[in-house]
């Protein structure tokens, strides 16, 4: 008899009615003759309440105060769920995050799973109870209550897969799948029946938080069959898996875009062996996170270097490398804010060396001018002005013909 | 350096400014050199809005799933505490009920403490921390969470302060005490310097639920010195412990009364040797509690058996018996509504014989007829109309002369 792990998420869960409506959908997968294991986060908006209660009380709350109040909100989720289920005839049994064996390291407020003691899921499986346990928390080894941080569930849900060898874990979310693009700007995107961990890795901000990268690089690392699909609806989702059959192995599978960024150059740098590495451990330390990086020589013992920052985080960047002008060596600094981000993203593209040309190409028939490039194996990211990504989004959709299945599928 | 433990109800927890002033309180025993453990309810209305979660899902919850949920209301109350502790630069660590190491009996929603692992916190005592601790709830030794029930917040506290073996147990509450007689009722009532375990225990349904009868037995049992005060105030509360100075001991300690009261008599009982058991019997599986019992002879075959339920509970009591009338051997049944009981304590009544002699005649004078009587060894029941209870009491506490010492108090 397989085992399942399904997920659901505090928006799915954010009234007794949609528990209701959950435990029904989960009746269904138990009435399949599955294993179930539901993994669920606090209900709605029950985390922000608590962090309002915590707010009135401290501006500098300790994690493990702040860990010990967060975990009350799945504790009272899987009770409710346990109780639904129950009230449907389907007996189930609800464990917190420490019963439930979700060891973690002694982190508090973003701990990293250390293990997973399945023992007492697995009896209660093999009595025929539905387990429900709490997302988010685990547990130290001397018994501290920690949590997970963001996307938390996703990874509880993926290491219980894991560790019960569970055939797939079930992603229940606000949509319905990982789409090639996002359809609120890109109208011929359309979802996506499969797609790697590392093309979800690349496209994760498609769709704005569909599932956490962290929960992907897991079931990557521990090969869990992964679904994202609707927690109301009952249409396929998107499975996420190592290998994805070559019938839908397109060279490019999506569009992802981003907006909001600055592009800084700082000009003049001295071309010592340690420049790059003093400026980007000054941003770290200031918890700026870069992410394109380009350089370029200019003479024998200068360089220019540009960068790409979210907008929020350009005041600090700047401050930061002017205050430390004289010891990172550097002439002066420059920034170009209202930038955009759009990839394209596919497993493909690895074999296929013209894909980068063919978006350069396809950017430069719409007289979208690119700021900066990178690419990896399976993306390749161009920034340009805000005001044009998201026809940039729709012209790279329509270049890959990535909507050309919609009708298909439909 | 002596262990104090203080008990904060819920009404005490209701908002964050109250758990910020209970801080202060807390502060104020640590300045003076304490080791501090805290036990606290869930914060105010917590535990109703969780039993209306609850019911929107089933109308029977699971009592394992019940004890989950309602876990998580001095979850949130020991976190905030806290924090509200630590802002104020005194280091507090708060600990569930299984963290604390409240080991109860395998049995949800009125569970008993059967062992307090102590070792965690005294760890944390040691390293100089304020211990906030969540009332109310306990683990069994598989893990499961329990609940203790009723009182349970005052029960952990006990508990707690027996095992560390601290030199007292705070409980504060809303009242500044425990009164000689309810001071909405009986203007004379004077708050008690002291009062016996016992005398405690008979006058617990003084000033509404106080302090829980099960913690003052488990107090009784440990020898732990109990205080109830007020929460906000800082006049001296009631100390509760073993010996009541003779100063204190006086004949009759308080007055005590209670409403809502009906007499039912059976008539005409065949007088067998289990009739009285078995209509006892029954009236216990259906969750009848019966208070006062009297048996009276008619002749050599037949006794007439009157005894005092509450008003609520007379048409499933009359239903129960009239459903056996044949197995349990009756005539009739008959029933007076609007009655009350009002009742005299003190532990000096002992090796006073007139006591009850004298609340009689004081009764008699005042024209309230006494319908039922009962005593124990520091206690005088009778039951009287209801119309007439304020009056029996009145009369009763100025008799005794329980508001004499009043004007020297104030």
């Amino acid at each position: 008899m397989g085992t399942i792990v399904i997920k659901f998420g505090g928006s799915s869960l954010s009234t007794t009615d949609k528990i209701k409506q959950a435990a029904k959908r989960i009746a269904n997968y138990k009435e399949k003759g599955k294993k179930v294991v539901v993994v669920v986060s606090a209900m709605g908006k029950t985390t922000d309440q608590l962090l309002q209660l915590a707010e009135q009380i401290t501006e500098n709350p300790a994690k493990r105060e702040m860990d010990m109040l967060l975990a009350t909100g799945e504790q009272v989720s899987i009770s409710l769920l346990s109780m639904a289920l129950t009230e449907m005839g389907m007996p189930a049994v609800s464990f917190t995050g420490w019963q439930a064996g979700i060891v973690t390291e002694k982190v508090h407020s973003n701990a990293r799973i250390v293990d997973v003691k399945i023992d007492p899921i697995e009896r209660k499986l093999s009595e025929g109870k539905i387990i429900v346990a709490a997302g988010f928390q685990g547990v130290t080894e001397d018994g501290e209550i920690t949590t997970l941080g963001r996307g938390g569930s996703d990874t509880t849900a993926v290491a219980l897969a894991a560790a019960l060898g569970a055939e797939r874990c079930l992603i229940c979310t606000d949509v319905t799948g990982v789409y090639t693009s996002d359809p609120r700007y890109v109208p011929q995107a359309r979802k996506l029946p499969a797609i790697s961990y590392d093309e979800m890795l690349e496209l994760a901000n498609l769709g704005a938080g569909v599932l956490h990268p962290r929960a992907v690089e897991f079931a990557k690392n521990h090969k869990v069959s992964l679904e994202v699909r609707s927690s109301t609806e009952d249409e396929e989702g998107t499975v996420i898996e190592e290998e994805v059959s070559m019938e839908n192995n397109l060279i490019v599978r999506g569009v992802a875009f981003e907006k909001d960024m600055t592009r800084l150059t700082v000009f003049g740098l001295k071309n010592e062996i340690t420049g790059l590495s003093s400026i980007f451990s000054e941003l770290a330390k200031s918890e700026i996170d870069v992410d394109i990086i380009i350089q370029s020589q200019t003479d024998g013992n200068k360089t220019n270097l540009s960068f790409s920052i979210k907008n929020k985080d350009r005041q600090a960047a700047v401050n930061v490398l002017e205050s430390q002008k004289e010891t990172l060596g550097f002439e002066s600094i420059e920034y170009e804010a209202g930038l955009a981000k759009v990839s394209i993203v596919g497993s493909g593209m690895v074999s296929n060396p013209g894909v980068a040309a063919q978006m350069f190409q396809v950017l430069a028939d719409k007289d979208i001018q690119i700021k900066m490039v990178s690419t990896s194996e399976i993306k390749v990211s161009a920034v340009v002005e805000e005001a044009k990504m998201h026809a940039a989004a729709q012209t790279l959709h329509e270049a890959f013909d990535l909507g050309a299945v919609a009708e298909e599928v439909k």
